[in-house]
């Protein structure tokens, strides 16, 4: 019997408009949907993609337990779980679709999936989606970056992110809870500083300067910091 | 009478699938696209929006003559005379959709045009589109960063690329006729490094080590270069 495959899908950032008709074709097409929460119901990725594909509530639902753990062994063992539990599709020849906010290949549990599940020998597919930071620039009508400018993009848990120095426009991920740190370090750099709160959603929110910039902030907070000289 | 707005549209990478259902309303709702080239059937961007969306072909085409001219003065005159024509519609009430090559935030013509547009009075908006380093790591099957790492993008304008320390994933874009360089400093970094050429295209290639990737390349190459020890 041929083996199933994993495709791990990005649904975008939040608007199910900004959802690929690849994306919407591959969910259409198969049953069975992996979605990183405890239920359908508590998980962005898949109430996103309802609004776009109203069929997604009649496939079958294998909700994945991954906690954002920093303990490394704790994250280790749920992602193995999660690689088992869709194996055991896989390997009945039913392919497992597997849906992730933003795009599968930057920071996205997608990617510590995929790697257990292939090197089980299995076949593993990816179809990108619209990233926050790219649709917080849309919402926003600014430009990441121009032709000679380097583009800088730094996940909360990178330690070293306030310590960075050179390149021009510098991107800042779920930055919430270190929001009054890099307001502080951007001060003294000059930059032309945009921050975008919950993007593509209703209570979506745009902050044009540094001033305005609440010191605490959720976990859908995109940074955009750019040089002023350059900026367009 | 009301003012049209100008709505730039990223069309994604080249696979028309990786189109937002975004883009194909924006593009099914208006009647004139303002495209990046001489015409309809030499601009990329068209063509592959034509192919998501046939009715392209019965909308008013305004082809805009943007060479990628490294002189300041003729490119700044260039997307003067672009924002002229786009304007002489907006100003009677009609929109104007602009076609763009993946999204249209990063490394984009659309941006400086945009600019001139805004400051002439007009509202602009942007649709994400998706981004050739997103599609390369989605059709190479990678990930551009996981949680602590962080993400660094050079376009081939950028002359100190070759020089930067630090970090975790490089990304060069464009980089077909710096190959040769890239590869030799990549070399002593101990870096993975996957290059993808025409990437959702006929003739994509995936190359998966240093030794592999050809000195020179097209114009469309992606280069991915990740930490050996932090890879999945």
């Amino acid at each position: 019997m041929n083996k199933g495959t994993l495709i791990g899908i990005g649904v975008g950032p939040g608007d199910p408009e900004l959802m690929t008709l690849k994306a919407v074709r591959m969910i259409r097409e198969n049953k069975i949907m992996a979605i990183p929460g405890k239920s359908a119901g508590e998980t962005v990725a898949y109430s996103i993609a309802l609004q776009a594909v109203p069929e997604l509530k009649n496939k079958t639902i294998l909700p994945l337990h991954l906690p954002m753990a920093r303990d490394m062994d704790r994250l280790a063992k749920s992602h193995q779980r999660a690689a088992a539990i869709i194996e055991a599709h896989l390997a009945q020849g039913e392919n497992v679709v597997f849906l992730t906010l933003g795009d599968p290949s930057v920071y996205s549990t997608f990617s510590y999936i995929r790697k257990l599940v292939s090197e089980d020998g299995y076949t593993t597919e990816t179809v990108s989606g619209i990233t926050s930071f790219c649709a917080a620039a849309a919402a926003a009508n600014i430009s990441l970056g121009g032709r000679e400018e380097s583009i800088h993009i730094f996940p909360a848990a990178y330690e070293k992110a306030l310590e960075f120095e050179g390149g021009n426009t510098r991107i800042f991920m779920k930055s919430g809870k270190r929001m009054r740190q890099i307001k502080e370090m951007l001060r003294d750099k000059k930059k032309e500083v945009t921050m975008v709160e919950n993007c593509g959603m209703e209570n979506e929110k745009i902050y044009r300067s540094l001033d305005d910039i609440p010191d605490e902030s959720g976990y859908f907070s995109v940074i955009i910091a750019r040089d002023q000289e350059c900026s367009f």
